[in-house]
């Protein structure tokens, strides 16, 4: 029982108890009153719908409509909804006044309200009732009887109108189908923003009418036609959604100038970049055919486009193809232009004037913001919120994505946790300067992601961002956090996203088709390495090397690993006799695995690479079981570790002289990375020893 | 180390020991020969071509590289293979004399020669090349030492030229993905037809610039773009794959009525059919008007699909519509037409007519097969092999898809050993007849399969189909067909396909985030219901019912279920301790797997359906342990099972006089089909009664 127990609370998502007002709600309402009852779900479910004739209604209403009965198996009569469903005996009524535009600030607002004989749920536009829709959905809960949804009176809205995420699909280009089944994730959260990073070094990844040779020769052949932009940009309007492209200019243009190499500041020819990093290449915004080439690209491409706003990247230009170009420099002698920076702005100016003339507001990564810019355009802090406030007191709208970069595989706490506008701010801002800051954006930069495993990378973690975005400041108890997203990745599933059905997936490949129970259990407990230090320990990577390791399976904020080290803490706030129980039963687990794996690796050469992590983590197991027996020893609890049988002399009573700085040595040699991944229960095995060694 | 063990054998794939010449290779090449050694993949692999300055191959070896390299995770040096990857060092040699077409008939031969230092690969187009890349990934094995392939000779051909799948897109729609994914399914079994079945009743899936009202209002959204069926005509060449569109008439074809009434037999409107079955709606032959609809739909079709056959469906028209319109029938006594076949043949020859002036092959179901049709036409036989076998001594060539129904549910080994030409056939052929079978095909029909499911109706089965499709005739040992299934079944799912990934994702979902150990252990011995009897057990099925529930998550051919019965099979042939341990092993957990599920149950009510299967379990592996401990005690075996823990007096020594037909009652109840699936071990245990009632 105990066993079964630990599995359930460790690898599965809250029990759905109605424990607290957020409920299973990710992200959680604005105000929700929970009320006595339970609306039963049954074959009767019935939708009333009164609305504008707007298609993106009755689509989304019969998603809806399918969705719940998919979760539900009850078969429910209706089919398509349309306006005819007009049944005044339907025991689910939708109201929405008008359809909404899929623009900034549009209205999102949405009622909900349930008692045990109805649904009744109101809107200002269709796309509230959209957000509405996935509440109810998340509300769906079940008991003895059958399924249900507890009564609760929800009065929603977002905190921020601008709630998006980034996918870099020229790094590694990510087809029709990802971009998709993120979307669907994105609305599942309530976001509203698809950010498409669309070109950049190693890839051009649209197709161009205007100017073919930019995709034909710059993509190898993985690039988005117009028409399926098009079918993006529909999807993602079904769902509420803006899609915001970025060309990167000028620098990050590599793959521009395989096919244009004119437009660069250095002569060519140009190949598609294979590596990753900062590198050189620019567009020479000196020559009168910079412009004219990118006013008619431009204009191809906001008409493309239909939301207002139009990312031009403006990052990370190291300037040094503009130094070494003799014509470049004469023009900035002429021109009395200082540097680079000035440069920048100079061209960024020259790219606002072209974008005005489409209508599209111009927005960038924030060194765009340069002195005397139009007000008018918009900035995107990656580099420090302290940019994010610059820019707001400076009267320009901005958001956060500094905080939010979920490629650099930070736990989700941290990324909770990042408030663009804190109740307890520093930064003291002005009222106008406050309504500046427009929300925000979670960043998957490409690099080491690919369709196989970028969804993994995105979630869940960006529905803790989405829940920062859209709730009040004040909901922030990362505990329930973490409770809420077992839940909420579970519902990511059924809309197709892979990132829980590819992991063991991507574990039996690694072990060529034999049991990958061994190696679950030791990547269950490590994470890819942080930042970009992947780039710093011994391997070169290309666009084209495998993304197929344990690093690449691994995934970041390793759910059993944060529970262990979690089981932890309480076990020093209260050593009670049950969590010793079940530490000692991970611990012995760890340590036995190493053993299991040994014999997977034997026959799966690449598992190599981390088999004396797999090591490492059997020794500081024992260790940890150890710590446990001193401890119980002291506090009178009967020692359940088997501390014995390592092979020194240690008794359980008493640690021996050394053995609290030699375990710390082990210790500190297991959180050395391998195979880019380490092992995240160290710390939690480290507050063992510290408080066996305690008096 | 038992349990491992077992878990091992039953879950995994076969360890790839080198036992057979078979290999791991699906289809089993024509020649092999096994030679001394081994060609160590190491990072130095360097591909040398030397072929046809055709995109397709380039393309097709840059994937067979990476797909090598994610396998590995060597991190090759090479990137994209272009006509300059020239240098006479490489270690492996690919050598094709031209560019294929993809039309029936094309050279699909490869030769293929491992040595100990290089790979050499050689056909006659790059069609064959990329048969042969199968192959050569196929081959890739581990040992301690690294990854390896084994010196081979390999001289391969296909023995029949048409081998494909049908996906129909009609009954439910399969978007692009889902087409893709399965393509590259395709490809990775040497398969080389993809049949799309565009239209149905249900739907018409196929946008028509000429009469756009047929996808617009035949298809509620739900159709592809003609610039998503050149995609995936593009994709499919590019894997050496055929597409050839059906689009069945002059039945089946209501959803073509709800924009052109005009073309059906009984008055409008129409509207999308949601149910299931052989419906009424039927085209009005008699018409002049409807085959100028026809001529210049078929024009737009032809055009748009490259492929020289073109499928006209023909089957299952019931011609009440006809009988019931006079005016169809005062044109029927006035052509001398006797009844609705003969009606539906002058329909065809109107058809051919047009389909021949458009350079097209027809083809369609056997009930096209009417006297005196040209023999340019192609049948596909689905009534059964008769039908094959009188086309093609009639002079007409056909395929065979009877017993390749995958969506009926039935197991691996009665698809694989349905042989086209069997040597022991009853039916004399003569050599012309015989040239005439060009091969067959799977039919994926899709009233019970969703994006979510179908990979897991199509795959692995249908590999087993490729199989029987190109190798030799004499290749037909199921034992090692199902050991080498396991181990391509893992190989597909490196291409996306998502047979084995949605299983517990969809379990998940029914146990509404519950753990799912103990339904997966329920579910890993079920079966969906076979045929179309799931029609006929008390639920009314429409297009729009949710597919979400325990039968839609069950999978045909249940792995663990056969292995059981083959378990009990080599017990009964050897009674050793050891078959009796493992039988025991499993059939424990089956006993106590009830008392686990019923928590879960409680609060799913989804899956309230299977419980009292669940509880059948339970008691009929009770019988079962008691059935061994009698079989041990009779062959001086020491009791295994606890057979006294049942509710009765049995004794292990000798059972009651009851016991056998008590035993042989709950059994028969077991086999009661509940959720739409069924127990697949019920033979296994009562075999294992018989064993133990008899002398």
């Amino acid at each position: 029982m105990l066993i079964v127990c630990l599995m359930f609370s460790c690898c599965q998502a809250a029990s759905p108890v109605l424990n607290s007002p957020t409920l299973n709600l990710m992200p959680a309402p604005s105000q929700l009153t929970l009320q006595e009852g339970k609306f039963r779900l049954t074959n009767t479910f019935k939708i009333r719908v009164n609305g504008p004739g707007h298609i993106r209604f009755y689509a989304g209403t019969t998603r809806l409509l399918r969705r719940l009965d998919a979760k539900t198996g009850l078969f429910f009569a209706q089919n398509q909804i349309t306006a005819t469903d007009q049944d005044v005996n339907a025991n689910c009524g939708i109201t929405v006044k008008r359809a909404g535009k899929v623009v900034l600030n549009e209205d999102e607002t949405y009622s909900l309200q349930v008692t045990p004989t109805s649904i009744t749920l109101t809107a200002e536009t269709d796309i509230g009732a959209l957000r509405g829709y996935e509440t109810l959905l998340q509300l769906v809960d079940s008991d003895e009887t059958g399924y249900f949804l507890p009564a609760v009176q929800i009065k929603d809205q977002p905190r921020f109108p601008w709630r998006g995420l980034l996918i870099d699909v020229a790094r590694h280009f990510m087809p029709v189908e990802v971009i998709k089944r993120n979307l669907d994730g994105l609305a599942a959260v309530k976001m509203n923003v698809l950010h498409l990073h669309l070109s950049d070094n190693q890839g051009f990844r649209i197709e161009s009418k205007t100017f073919p040779q930019l995709h034909q020769l710059g993509s190898n052949g993985n690039y988005f036609t117009q028409e399926q932009i098009k079918e993006i940009i529909k999807y993602a309007d079904d769902r509420g959604i803006r899609v915001v492209p970025e060309f990167d200019m000028p620098g990050h243009a590599t793959a521009w100038f395989v096919g244009h190499p004119e437009l660069a500041s250095a002569p060519g020819p140009y190949t598609i970049e294979r590596r990753w990093g900062i590198l050189d290449p620019v567009m020479d915004p000196t020559k009168e055919s910079t412009y004219t080439f990118l006013d008619a690209f431009l204009k191809e491409m906001t008409d493309l486009f239909p939301d207002p706003y139009f990312h031009i990247g403006g990052d990370e230009n190291n300037g040094k193809q503009w130094k070494s170009n003799a014509q470049i420099q004469a023009f900035m002698k002429k021109k009395n232009i200082a540097n680079a920076h000035d440069l920048q702005s100079y061209f960024n100016e020259r790219i606002l004037k072209i974008l005005t003339k489409y209508d599209k507001r111009m927005m960038g990564w924030d060194e765009i913001l340069q002195p005397g810019i139009t007000k008018s355009i918009a900035i995107q802090s990656w580099r420090g919120k302290k940019y994010l406030y610059d820019a707001v007191q400076k009267g320009y709208p901005a958001i956060l994505s500094n905080g939010y970069y979920i490629d650099l595989m930070h736990d989700t706490e941290s990324h909770y946790l990042n408030d663009p506008l804190p109740a307890d701010k520093q930064q003291q801002l002005s009222p106008e300067a406050e309504k500046l800051v427009m929300g925000g954006e979670a960043a998957m930069w490409s690099e080491f992601a690919t369709p196989e495993n970028i969804d993994s990378r995105i979630w869940p973690r960006t529905a803790a961002i989405a829940e920062r975005l859209w709730s009040p400041g004040a909901v922030k108890d990362v505990a329930d956090m973490y409770r809420r997203l077992d839940y909420v990745s579970l519902q990511l599933e059924y809309v197709g996203l892979t990132h829980e059905t590819n992991y063991p997936m991507m574990l039996r490949r690694l072990t060529n088709g034999r049991d990958i129970t061994a190696l679950k259990t030791l990547v269950d407990v490590i994470e890819p390495v942080k930042e970009y230090t992947r780039h710093r320990q011994g391997t070169t990577y290309y666009t084209y090397s495998p993304y197929t390791l344990v690093a690449d399976a691994a995934r970041p904020d390793a759910k059993v690993a944060r529970e262990f080290r979690n089981l932890v803490k309480s076990y020093k706030a209260k050593p009670t006799e049950q969590a010793a129980t079940e530490i000692t039963y991970w611990l012995n687990l760890w340590k036995n695995n190493h053993m299991l794996l040994q014999k997977t690796i034997q026959q799966a050469p690449a598992l190599r690479e981390i088999e004396s992590l797999s090591a490492d983590l059997a020794t500081i197991s024992q260790i940890g079981l150890e710590a446990v027996a001193y401890i119980n020893t002291k506090k009178g609890i009967s020692a359940v570790a088997d501390g014995k049988q390592r092979g020194n002399t240690i008794s359980p009573a008493a640690p021996a002289p050394n053995w609290y700085n030699t375990s710390l040595a082990a210790l500190q040699a297991a959180k050395k990375p391998r195979g880019k991944t380490e092992l995240m229960v160290v710390s939690g095995i480290e507050d063992l020893v510290k408080l066996a060694a305690s008096k």
